[in-house]
């Protein structure tokens, strides 16, 4: 009772909503973002390398396609679970509050269902060949969307901070949507799917963020939610993680190149490697 | 008169408008989103099967694009008639509301009047052969994105409720819009035209909720219109209907498919069916 | 003095400019819209028909690019002469207003220059052979948007239906502006340029239906400036408006293509025009 | 301590940040635009004449573009060390004040950080073959993109015409990001190269305008900064910046064409160029 009054002063308005709840889905588009880039690197420099080895092979990546979908399917369906759970625990608060925690259930509950979505319809383009393989990408584009849309329509009568905070996330996944949407006209384009993936971590590393703006361990260096130079400081971050996420993924273009070449000159030393470089850079340049 | 006054207080302002004219328009659309989806998926299956029977032939689908364009300009006709007969109920109503319903019955006649011309355009296109069969698109672009300019400029005074559900109208109207658009630039893409027949039935099944919402059957469960967690509740909401058009699209592809396969099965047993599958494939991957 | 003040009152306040100031650039832009309607349907029914006649060369065309260079050019030397000749009246007015006066000269002037400067890349692209013929495209994308911006910008403490005219007026520039841009990237799309021309004959159209509601002949059936139903209604005016384009469109596609077979049976009778049908049928496929 | 309680009245309100700091951008912008229009101009008009002379070869262009990365990494290294340096000044403020500069720091070590990260990619990618060169694209839109978005989101608290300046400042670059962005999709589209310097270089432009509109070397003839006829004003002002940038574009095409030809008939003057003109018409339309 006496930290929840110390919460609702005028510098620390009541934030709805708890710390896990922002973590948690915070690790999870960080890690099938970090998942999206591993995938689209290793396919990259499969292809590059012109050759696939026993393990690498084009069924490998149907196969990695969907357990993807069945992943996001669970996924999903643990957070849907989540939410049912979680709906006891309103009866304890007053009767507005309640109403407000159960809109904010329907609206999880709506990002949930259409990410389950996609992991459905990735599950039937990858097993049902007669399916068109870009429905998966509508899918995913529309997931986004809704994201963006659910998370912009999320932060009425917030303080100052968590608005803008919100809005970043917002704002993240529509990019990303937006993104995915233009994968629907191009076909295997590797700099839009990393930036999709980047795009998609940034709202997970995001989510982080705001975790601990809203919910600090330590009470005594709260955020001040209501003034405005926080606000352009959390502007500067949002880049600073944007910037993290191209990090993020010239380790991992740099680890899995490094790997696929020694893997390959350890599986196939006989083969010759001569004249290589010219077609590397006549395919890297076709890419686009 | 006592139900008319009770409806103005506070929480349950004045309605501009009544139940059948947010739900026709809305079954309206409905049906029209429908028959894109079987038409299209129709369309998609005979040429995936590679041969057309005696009835799905290429006459046949222009037959049904100048039918679609007549049932279109009869839909329009209807809707202005209907209109100006309506209009002599006004005179029962004050000055100044009298006027306001003037100027809403001519939001409506430009709705009416851009898809009249569509269907007109749809009759020329498919009857004249020398005009380009894209201008088609184009008009189905400028009806829709009439229409979502319409309702943008539909919402003034109106209640928080009333403003948000007309709001998402327009944006589902605008974003079909768009769709339609980027179909101008493609040829025989099958996602664009599912994802514009879904935004338009999201259009009409936003309308019937629209309809639900603002002249509820029983007055005593009438929705708070000044309530913001209803807005964030309708969002929500907004999104599964979104969802629910997808589950349509899916069923009328299944049920397709396996129409198409067991009527080719019995007219055509003889031919056969192998090494049907990896072209197939090659195909839907094609498509986009 | 006794009508302008008569105008100040609530109902009628203050409207700067005059009503040739605007029927006149209305007037402008309505004739170089139906200038590049005619033009792009005489190239469309000249390569439909596969023959250029004695007079419709590819000649003909380039010499046509190039008076339409010089008349855009001319059209912005008299309308920055007006400017400067209209300069000075703005003696008469009171110091503040007559800094505004002066600030909205340098509006028009900005739109002018862009005007010059398209005129002038056109004389240059269609003679000097080595130069891109795109940067012509640029060129106009950029007049339209600057268009766009400069009535963005220029509606600052104006009456409502005032303002809102004045944004129509920008909103219609800067999606010619866009459809311009989107020519950038392809090439002799007919149904984008018909677009591009649609929207600047829209935006002649309202200048003057905006010259008529600012600034009546009749003081007595004046519009009631600040009255939000009168800005409902110029939003359904604007659609009509727009449909009035596309009919101006059709009457002109019909007599040019009729023009134009008259001439060809007249002038090539010998040539046989006999399966033409299908061939012009799949060019118009082709178009887009 | 006279002259900074002179500008804290209602006409000139305190502004943050100084003269250098906005001049000094400025320069650097217009700089690199310069730079880049020289160079693509300089590559077209080599492609133009079909040969390259024994200086302008394809290695010349790749070490360039290596020694642009380098330059722009040293840029950006300079200013995150004058952020550095400047840093220490802020102890002589008041508290609050010094923690909005210790902000505002943070928001320009974002924008240098991105630009650091575009010179990092240009050099790895230029010299590292089997990374795609599409990579480039994407940072150079990223660096535009955040250099956007911090500026739309440092103008918090400030005086209406400093507010403006900064806005426009954010627009042109959103628009430089966009063309940059699009470029992802196009091979050297010169167009878009153009559009895309003409515009960095109007950002270049305005922040030299706007360092001299809010640091006025004589404070007697300062703007007055909460008047919105300056902010009108301002906006035409920025579309006569647009349009000097393709005044010098265009003065750059004409004596570089002018000296690759001289320089071309110098050297080699044997070879024959009948029949030139045709086949570089072909080209330069092609070329969109």
């Amino acid at each position: 009772m006496n930290g929840s009054e110390a919460r609702t002063d005028s510098k620390h308005p009541k934030v709805i909503g708890d710390f896990p709840g922002h973590f948690l889905p915070g690790v999870l588009f960080f890690i099938i973002a970090l998942w999206w880039i591993i995938k689209n690197i290793l396919k990259h420099v499969c292809e590059q390398q012109k050759r696939s080895s026993f393990l690498l092979t084009k069924e490998f990546f149907i196969r990695a396609e969907i357990m993807e979908g069945i992943v996001i399917v669970g996924m999903a369906i643990v957070g849907i679970t989540g939410l049912y759970l979680m709906l006891g625990k309103r009866n304890q608060l007053p009767d507005k509050e309640s109403q407000l925690v159960l809109v904010l259930h329907w609206h999880h509950l709506a990002i949930y269902f259409f990410f389950a979505m996609l992991g459905g319809t990735k599950i039937l383009c990858f097993t049902i060949r007669s399916l068109p393989v870009s429905l998966v990408k509508l899918m995913l584009s529309n997931a986004l969307f809704v994201d963006a849309f659910i998370f912009y329509n999320h932060t009425y009568d917030r303080a100052l901070v968590d608005t803008f905070g919100h809005q970043l996330l917002s704002f993240a996944m529509f990019l990303a949507g937006l993104v995915a949407f233009l994968e629907l006209f191009t076909k295997n384009n590797l700099i839009l799917k990393l930036l999709r993936s980047s795009l998609t971590m940034l709202h997970g590393l995001w989510f982080l963020q705001v975790a601990f703006v809203l919910y600090p361990k330590n009470r005594d260096h709260a955020w001040d939610l209501s003034d405005h130079s926080n606000v352009m400081f959390l502007a500067s971050c949002f880049c600073f993680y944007y910037a993290l996420t191209y990090f993020i993924i010239g380790i991992n273009y740099a680890l899995i190149t490094w790997l696929v070449k020694w893997r390959l000159s350890k599986l196939c030393t006989s083969e010759t490697q001569l004249l290589k470089s010219p077609e590397q850079q006549e395919e890297s340049e076709n890419e686009m």
